[in-house]
């Protein structure tokens, strides 16, 4: 505890002042000059306290007057709601998902944005671009030849010892050799499916999920089937299981067991052995997305659906696009029993990745820099996370509801009355504010009434004001 | 002229006296001491200049004896066969090629092979490694952020521009925002065929044709039509005009029309004005691959088919993979009227490139160091070409066939005596020596008596040395 730097030392003490209660809601704290006094530290120590207590939350300056405590939230935000085991399943349907993501993504583009509570990515001052500069400029100068040479088959060998190595921690235990690195998580779906599927095939998916998986199903003219997925658990099993009974051309389940997106929730290990063993069981393939698996905000690894595959029936895939450099496009993925078909359809679909990004990654995630790195990254989108949820808290009108996850970046909001997001959407990107209205996370229409706000973006007083506009536009809806 | 450095002048000077027959064959040309004497140079500047005739194939050193004409070829290689007009197509098939494709290549990796005939790249000394890592660090330097940044839409910007401009030349006018970057051109045929065709379709391609391409087809379940080809003008457009006819599902014809691979031909003009009207009356489209259109011998850029689209019917594609960096995998696509589309499914597929590596080639094609280095790139095949094609006249057996393209790095050579290429290949392999047999490229098995030989690589005594020995391998086959 000692190691503490002497300011985080005397925020902690304030906190658990303000915690307790003994420092009240709207109360003055003392004086950045009494502070230095009482506690015998330089005025930058005290000043530096204030401010972290400011950025987590607890207090806020008022001009001329002062640090007060925070007024204590409304708690208006009720908890999410499961879903309704008994509702029939919509059918499987062809996704018709693209117009409305590039409408989205047009109108986004159209307006100024300041505040971007749709992109699904840290703000870029979160990631450590120095450092994999300078691992970059290293694998430039020892081997400029890597830009002129001939591919590796597959990827980078060091990347994926690396990424075995590393595999172990979410309990999978892989053989570098069937590692394929990928141009992202996404070419690592795409991959999966054509492995698994044909076109007109159908694959279930979690309810709501991530607009992406659904364009992919689009593009590659597969079916989708939504399955009922809980805000605490992740996707019902037992609904996956009468599903399988009804339809014979399921071949596969994508799933996002980890801090899903746009949920948040974690599968808990029992259900991530069910659904291992069910789908073994049934020969429909499990093709895993741990994109958000490493922010989890304890810094407990939840393990991987995978740990549990005896037969190759899982195909794993992940990504360094949240974690670690949105501008490398990097991904990855294990195909299990359909490893040769992935290499071929990699090998068919883009060659494999260059090398360069692929040696500073290497030896980036190889050091301990990396750990460092994913804990000071995992604090932050905690705290902005925390603050985000706290702001729906305080503006958001009455009988808003919402999970608070326990990792990821993601809050999943479903407001009040039946108000249309996609309205809100539109209203609150006039006045500048990015978010990712509900109908873009399922083909049934079901979430029209839910938006997704993303907390990648450090929590300003100034992204304070735009989420009270952001309430203030909800509150006025309908 | 007088630009020209005094050995190359003192060089041409030898080499008009060896090719206007001045000097025999087998005939001692003057010791180096004596040209010093007669032209008034130095020592360095002769033998420089004897090095150059070596290098270009004209004279040979034989040891304590000085350097002697090289013997003539026997001129044993006849002109490639043009394809019968007559013979009637092979029906529209789904392709099976993975297996044979996987097969050389896992042969080809178990095998040493100091002499790769097989790989269709130049050697990697022959690529400006030195100037793109120079400009892959400025890069980093100016745009660390460029890590871990969103990734831009289409690609970067700058690159984009770059390739508009430098389309002009092979008479295409862009809009820099049709323009994609991809991974490879394989990427880029890969969005192509996804944007005109749906899996069943038939594709119309060239015959003999890329093997890469065939996997391609094979992978999207999409049937491969080959049309008659000639050595010399590429694609028969009346072919392909009765096959249209009889072929009611086939959605797009793949063309390479400049230095074809396997084949070396270019399309005359007209003939790619025909197919770009013809394909247009008859809402076929037409997917152009112009990988190896800038390695012309002459430094005369061959017009894009493109070039003659008025409508959008034309997809062009291109590649930066054998002109200037194999190891960045960097390609690129003109979508033509299905560019929303194809920006959708790029974006589906693997999202938008990562922008650094594509920051730095703009600067590079932006720059004359560029035009410099595609002059010495596209001399330094046609001297290599020129050795492979001359041992292929000197060791061969009578009766081999082959065209000598005029650009390009490949030679389609044809056996005499229907002697088997994979038996071929599978001798030379144990001897060090990789080629690729003609069965990989066609679906039909019309060229198993076919070898490619790509000329990459710099044209050594050793390099003769296993020509001779390939050669023994075909004269004493069957
Ligand atoms: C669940 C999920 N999978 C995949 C992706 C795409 O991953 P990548 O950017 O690595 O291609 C995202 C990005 O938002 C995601 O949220
Ligand atoms: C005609 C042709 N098209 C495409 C490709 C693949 O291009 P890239 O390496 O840019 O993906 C090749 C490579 O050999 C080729 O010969």
């Amino acid at each position: 505890m000692d190691a503490q730097p002497l300011y985080q030392r005397l925020a902690d003490h304030y906190r658990r002042a303000i915690q307790s209660g003994v420092l009240a809601p709207a109360e003055r704290i003392p004086s950045v000059r009494s502070l230095v006094r009482t506690h015998r530290v330089s005025l930058s120590t005290a000043l530096q306290a204030c401010r972290q207590l400011e950025s987590d939350g607890l207090i806020e300056a008022r001009p001329r007057s002062g640090y007060f405590v925070r007024p204590r939230h409304r708690a208006a935000t009720l908890p999410a709601k499961e879903p309704d085991p008994n509702r029939p399943l919509d059918p499987a349907s062809f996704v018709g998902i693209h117009d409305r993501v590039s409408d989205f993504i047009a109108k986004c583009e159209r307006h100024a944005t300041p505040f971007d509570f749709a992109l699904a990515a840290a703000s870029p001052a979160h990631y450590p671009a120095d450092a994999l500069k300078q691992a970059m400029m290293r694998a430039l100068r020892q081997h400029p030849e890597m830009l002129v040479k001939r591919v590796p088959p597959l990827g980078h060998p060091d990347l994926r010892a690396v990424l075995a190595r590393r595999a172990l921690e979410v309990g999978m235990n892989l053989d570098p050799d069937e590692i394929v690195i990928t141009h992202g998580c996404i070419e690592a779906l795409n991959l999966a499916l054509r492995a698994v599927a044909r076109p007109g095939d159908t694959i279930a998916v979690e309810s709501p999920v991530y607009f992406g998986l659904l364009q992919v199903l689009e593009s590659l003219g597969l079916r989708a089937l939504e399955i009922p997925t809980s805000p605490q658990h992740g996707i019902s099993v037992d609904a996956l299981e009468l599903a399988l009974q009804t339809h014979p051309r399921l071949r596969a389940v994508v799933v996002v067991p980890n801090f899903q997106n746009p949920l948040g929730c974690v599968m808990p290990d029992n259900e991530k052995a069910r659904l291992a063993a069910l789908c073994e069981r049934q020969q429909v393939a499990v093709i895993e997305d741990d994109t958000y698996g490493s922010l989890c905000d304890d810094g407990q690894l939840r393990p991987a659906v995978k740990a549990w595959d005896r037969t190759g029936n899982v195909i794993y895939c992940a990504s360094m696009h949240k974690t670690l450099a949105p501008g490398m496009r990097l991904g990855w993925m294990s195909g299990g029993r359909w490893s040769s078909r992935v290499a071929m359809l990699k090998f068919a679909q883009s060659r494999p990745n260059e090398p360069l990004a692929q040696a500073a990654v290497a030896e980036y995630m190889g050091s301990k820099a990396y750990d460092r790195h994913m804990n000071r990254l995992r604090l932050q989108l905690k705290r902005q996370r925390t603050r985000v949820a706290e702001a729906i808290g305080d503006y958001f009108p009455p009988g808003t509801r919402m999970s608070l996850p326990v990792g990821g970046m993601l809050l999943w909001v479903e407001l009040p009355g039946r108000r249309s997001s996609d309205q809100i959407f539109e209203l609150a990107l006039a006045q500048g504010i990015r978010t990712a209205p509900g109908t873009m996370f399922s083909n049934s229409g079901r979430y029209g009434h839910f938006l997704r706000l993303s907390c990648g973006s450090d929590y300003t007083s100034r992204m304070d004001a735009a989420m009270r506009t952001l309430g203030a536009i909800v509150a006025a809806a309908r």
